[in-house]
């Protein structure tokens, strides 16, 4: 039945080999790593707008002078992740780049700031794209959080189908937004020309705002910075490329920054023609959409493809995590479970671990993206900064041709980086602070796992000494008897196949003594030739007696140079949850036996017919 | 670590033989079994005024009539209980008695209502509590919900420490609460005499109230029912009394329906004539209390007697439901796990499972009494309605001296009991529609576990064939084998101590051949002796295969009349947070191994010293 189930959502499993088919094309790389970027404008622009709103509507206006700055910001990043994609093409982004770089402990910054950033990349899309939703049906706004998990859960099962299947299926909503919002915009500019769509703007581009500081605007292009999250994602990508990998990768990205620099630079200039306001219950993108195009098919369309968008774009956070974990777990800082594939060749721990965490995030911060997005512009903005400033030193160790250059590229990268980063701490300390809390536990987590891998293979390590066998004389086998059933003559008949020296054992605590030697009394009829022995418990607990006798036992057998095996026969039922009826105490007593070295636990299960 | 927080909180385990000690004095058991009944005062008035304030202030005159009425059920049910304490001094109340002469099905009805009832008295009398505590100090308000899942908590963790220690404890809150409120009737009815409480009440009695009906009346009366709630208490823990048991233990009843008689008059006679209307910030008794005393030290007082009266009731339901639980489990309609007793001889598993039933009740409800009060009354009165007609068939069958009062006196009670259970399906539907729901759930559940019980206990009993033992003529043994390090040496020692046969097994997945046979040569090396096989898996799934060659190699076994064991080595780390990092394969493993009978599971445990 799990099966059955697991194999409808999942597909069937793929071999190994399989591998080599998943490359993907330019087309299909556009919507399966730019969606995140391109999805940034439904809800960069609101952004800035929010925060200057706050202070007047005649202050939305500095929304054009920001995203100005933003499509400055957009190109020299855009520079610079062409360069790490020529120079790091097996892809592992910032955590690679920082490590080799830097060193150990500022990649595993930029690692733990990702695996925390693609989270909230996915809980960000998740949410925007819900709240796109809301804004086209008002009817479903009390439900936008389960909205937003059902979301996540959806396309955690996609990938857990593995990537190429997904990537197909993806490519129409990422095509189908950039074709509407190509669309809006150009049909809004051209009604604007024909004078249909009338100038609304709430004040005149450079009229004199009172109260507008220098730090409010700081503070709304730092929230506008949220437009450039995505950039990287194809940077960490590259191996997923059809050859000629780097290329490809290169071209990429630049399609992709000249669509998120159009889309910007058109959403902001119709917001402000209209006089578009920030608004919590409709969004910014479909508000424009409803002036524009009216509220007609068109509009449902935008809405629509806005909120699929955002699904795929959550959907790079699931390609980009595992692969992440994957790399902190090889250089043991993660659990190595984290390298397992599943069956259909996605690392399936990873995909979990991410749903997890982005529906956690989804529930704390109660489905708001404005309240996510300054932690994950700051989750995005840190390894920036550590990969650009890692690419500088790269240069300078290479020095190639035309090294200064390239320097001088990532250079500006690294600043305008680093100067976010800054602004976002500084402007938005009461969203960013858990930031702080996280990355230091991260860190301390990743050492401790470190650690502790090291230490035990340097433990299990063979030496010539200890790789030489030892010869026992015998096996002593204890047989646990709960009372006298089919049950114990199989374990019985086993224990005797494999020891020299067979002791049934059986606890008793009934105060009533007639009862209490009624087992022994039923073994001994039974199993007249098996040595058995009556354990008294006064405090009812079957544990202690047990692992007292055991080790007694185990003692002498040692003495003869006997190995020690306890056999706890069990019974299992037809269906699992009939479980919870029994086996409480061999599942304690396993446990505890476990703690002992020297003794060998075996499990006889008796399967139950009926 | 847990075992001394557990030494803390629990106390030091006691034997089996310190159980008689825990009997009760009639002093004792008023204020642990009567605390249920007598709190009702807190909540009972205000639930008939709540339903006459709907229709008007002036309706609540009608509480003095509503009242008078559940005075007089009080005494027929009293009579009843006393009947069933001296006919069946076993206790078990309602379950016993149903299923002994109504017969099990009915029975089962009983004790599930009463499962959920415990539950809902826990939840009810302490939301109730926090009520109390928040009437008192408003600031606390926002917090009423973890305030009351900290006092289910702490009552829980007495109740583990066992019921006679628990029982010295509570005695102090219930007398403070019967002195303080016999003070608030004598000090208000004093100072009314004296003239210097004012006469404020809503309405003459007997005044004409428009829209007052009959209907409205009855509901008022019914949700006024719940202050019969834990009258039965009693009966149900005849065995905990000193001797003479039954006696003792009618007497008891006596005393507390004294009390409870006199209580909810004097608090409803109160309320009418101080005109009190219910009010969702402050409960009935809080605002008697503060209009007698004042607010000064006696109101305090008040409250906080009632907050820790409730919390007394609410253990009621702790003594109650384990024992419950116990005759269920005994009669295999509940796991046996409530058979366990704890270290301290409380049924620890039936304490918790009413703890963790209660909290999520608080949480369904929100923490309000009112919405919770049907609900716990149609769990009470469903088996007070199978009790006391049950009785009526055991005078019938009886017949001793004065069989045909007896009856009658049943009679009555069962009249009575059934009136409210229709009364409250009818006039209260909205809030008691679930019991429709688990009533059936619970029953289905009781007759699966009972049947499965029977068809295992068929299964496994031993006849004479099957108690003969069978000689092996050997053991093979399949070794695990990761990779080669200290564990496996360990593991090929004690395979080789108990196998006639053994091999190693290893499972490889690299599509890079050279990795892969990397083991195997590694094995060769180190132990050269040994048989070793190697398996390729192309699905990446460890179990598949495993399993298939154990099931190639017990075959084999079983045709040279050789028994099969599957070692599996694990390492356990020194520290438990560790095995996150490890061991998923072999636990995995051992599941899917377990699922055959011919292989038996061993456990080779390595334990990590750093």
């Amino acid at each position: 039945m799990w099966h059955y189930l697991k194999r409808l959502l999942i597909g069937k499993p793929l071999k190994t080999t399989d591998e080599g088919g998943q490359a993907l094309t330019k087309f299909k790389a556009l919507a399966l790593l730019s969606s995140d970027a391109l999805s940034s404008v439904a809800y960069g622009t609101e952004q800035i707008l929010t925060v200057l709103f706050a202070l007047s509507a005649a202050a939305t206006w500095y929304t054009l002078p920001a995203v100005a700055i933003v499509l400055v910001l957009l190109f020299a990043i855009t520079m610079s992740y062409r360069q790490i994609i020529h120079a790091y093409p097996s892809g592992g982004g910032a955590y690679v780049v920082a490590t080799k770089n830097w060193g150990t402990g500022t990649g595993l910054i930029a690692g733990g700031s990702l695996l925390v950033d693609y989270m909230l990349t996915v809980a960000v899309s998740v949410t925007s794209g819900t709240e796109a939703i809301t804004s086209a049906i008002p009817l479903l706004r009390p439900y936008s959080i389960a909205i937003s998990v059902v979301i996540v859960l959806f396309i955690m099962t996609l990938n857990l189908r593995g990537m190429k299947d997904s990537a197909s299926f993806l490519t129409i909503p990422v095509y189908t937004f950039v074709i509407i919002l190509i669309g809006m915009i150009g049909w809004g500019t051209y009604n604007i020309l024909a004078g249909k769509l009338v100038y609304h703007a709430a004040a005149a581009v450079g009229s004199t705002v009172p109260g507008m500081t220098m730090i409010l605007f700081l503070k709304a292009f730092s929230a506008g910075s949220s437009s450039l999250t995505g950039v990287e994602a194809i940077s960490n990508a590259v191996p997923n490329f059809k050859k000629p990998k780097r290329k490809n990768a290169a071209n990429t990205l630049a399609i992709m920054a000249v669509l998120l620099g159009t889309f910007l630079t058109g959403v902001t200039f119709l917001s402000y023609y209209l006089g578009i306001m920030p608004n919590s219950n409709e969004t910014v993108l479909s508000q424009i959409g409803s002036t524009v195009f009216g509220r007609g098919i068109f509009y449902y369309l935008l809405q629509l493809a806005t909120a699929l968008i955002l699904a795929v774009a959550a959907n790079t956070g699931f390609s980009a995590f595992p692969i992440l974990a994957y790399n902190l777990a090889k250089d043991k800082f993660m659990p190595h479970m984290y390298m397992d594939k599943g069956d259909r060749l996605a690392y399936s721990n990873g995909v979990i671990s991410l749903a997890v965490g982005a529906i956690v995030l989804i529930f704390i911060f109660h489905g708001k993206t404005n309240l996510l997005i300054p932690l994950y512009a700051v989750g995005v903005f840190v390894p920036f900064t550590l990969s650009q400033s890692g690419m500088i030193i790269h240069w300078f160790r290479e020095r190639g041709r035309n090294w200064i250059i390239n320097a001088l590229i990532n250079l500006l990268g690294t600043v305008i980086s680093l100067a976010l980063v800054i602004f976002l701490f500084w402007l938005h300390f009461t969203n960013v602070w858990p930031y702080l809390i996280i990355m230091p536990a991260l860190l301390f987590g990743f050492y401790k796992i470190h650690d502790h891998y090291v230490t035990v293979a340097a433990q299990l390590r063979l030496n010539n000494e200890q790789a030489k066998l030892h010869d026992y004389n015998g096996a002593t086998v204890i047989v646990l008897v709960s009372s006298v059933t089919h049950v114990t003559t199989g374990a019985i008949n086993y224990a005797r196949s494999i020891g020299d020296y067979v002791i049934a054992m059986h606890v008793s605590f009934d105060t009533n003594p007639k009862k209490e030697h009624e087992t022994a009394k039923e073994f001994k009829d039974s199993f007249p030739d098996v040595r058995f022995v009556d354990l008294h418990s006064s405090y009812r607990s079957v544990a202690g007696p047990v692992l007292r006798f055991c080790d007694v036992i185990a003692k002498n057998s040692r003495e003869k140079n006997y190995s020690t095996t306890v056999l706890v026969p069990q019974f299992v039922p037809r269906k699992p949850w009939q479980n919870i009826l029994h086996n409480q105490t061999s599942l304690r007593l396993r446990a505890v036996l476990n703690s002992r070295e020297n003794i060998i636990v075996a499990t006889y299960s008796y399967h139950l017919k009926k």
